[in-house]
């Protein structure tokens, strides 16, 4: 049984500020817990009896898995989304390092992008791509905020996130970099990159002028029609499927 | 100054039943609400007085809009979002039309997409792209929704939302469609494409097999991770992204 310490320590990881102090985070969802239970990650797990009885295999093969079984009541209390789930787990945050060398990978660096849900499903395309590393500048919204995690739907244990001011990493990495803008070349015109990084700017105001400054290519998603942007989310898949793929 | 009346019909079409009765929708937001203004369909405008003061010149330009200036605790009453906004407009719900002829141009066709965000990112894709008409299946969220609405970014107004079965549109249409599945051919084999449908499918199931069996191609976005799908609307933008743009 949840002891009532332990209920407030679960509920207080919603917020940023105790989980920078505990160096923890949860995530919530059925499939995003399965996901990372398979990766071996997963401390605690809180989940309804019927979850347990649905995923009694994959349990099986987790004998060191600390696992509850709460009331539904119990668990909504502990969910950080207004549609709470059925299973929710207890992680690590990864000790903070600082970004790799590329080594002939793609990186993505992300300024000031604000909403948890655009982070969410950035790292995610990340993942889709076999993009290692996420680099984020410090105004960038938490990536272990729990709708963040919703919307990775498991791949944050498969990206590594780094937070980092951007110009510093761009000077030292000594790559091209492909600056995502509303008036830069057609991305069309770019072969498939195997290393490089592409960067996303905030959700209004897209990239700064002194990152921009320090980036090798402005570069542009033709538009056909009436819109003024695109979600930086959308704009991040598009640029991936195009620079990646060739 | 609004009326009790008033109020309570506002609010009441945050639902949809009220919505399909009344034939209109309410779209929320700063920059929604000017592009709303200024493609000329809105009929009533409810914003802040710091709002109207702001937009003046473009308000100057709208003798015949109704415009209620209301207090934020008002304004917030009137609101669906927990983050109310300074400015709410009223439009009619354009008349239910069948799927027009495609005559050169590409059409999405959306199969059960539930969540309204997705929806909403859609369709300013599609209004990025050029894409002039959206079919949607009848159990697909409704367009008209406000989180739709509000993340379509004023696209709404630019593309036509068509509520259609996906199958007899297929048929009726005879032009070659291109579905969205996780295991079909690599979207880099094709060539930009001029006139077609493309198609994407249920956030969890995809497209249903019916729906896939009246397909022409089933295409794939390929995977060079880990993750096991990607959002329905990053999809979307990453196959209009290689389809259109070649």
């Amino acid at each position: 049984m949840l002891s009532k310490a332990q209920i407030k320590y679960i509920q207080a990881l919603q917020h940023k500020k105790y989980r920078q102090k505990s160096r923890q985070f949860t995530a919530e969802g059925d499939k995003i817990v399965q996901e990372l239970l398979r990766d071996g990650r997963v401390l605690e797990v809180y989940a309804t009896a019927d979850w347990v009885e649905e995923q009694q295999v994959l349990l099986a093969q987790l004998p060191s898995l600390r696992l509850e079984v709460v009331e539904p009541p119990l668990l909504k209390q502990l969910s950080a989304l207004t549609t709470p789930n059925r299973a929710m787990a207890l992680l690590d945050i990864p000790p903070a390092a600082a970004p790799g060398p590329l080594n002939g990978t793609i990186a993505l660096a992300l300024e000031t992008i604000q909403d948890p849900g655009n982070m969410g499903t950035i790292i995610r395309i990340a993942d889709w791509f076999g993009i290692p590393q996420i680099i984020c500048s410090p105004d960038c919204v938490d990536a272990y905020n729990p709708k963040t995690i919703q919307a990775t739907m498991g791949s944050i244990a498969r990206v590594q996130i780094i937070e980092s001011d951007i110009i510093p990493f761009l000077q030292q990495a000594n790559v091209a970099s492909y600056a995502a803008t509303l008036h830069g070349r057609d991305i069309t015109e770019f072969d498939a990159i195997k290393e490089g990084i592409l960067l996303i700017g905030n959700e209004s105001r897209g990239l700064s002028d002194a990152v921009l400054e320090h980036c090798t290519y402005r570069i542009t998603i033709p538009r056909l029609g009436g819109a003024e942007s695109l979600n930086a989310a959308v704009a991040a898949g598009i640029i991936c499927g195009r620079m990646l793929l060739g």
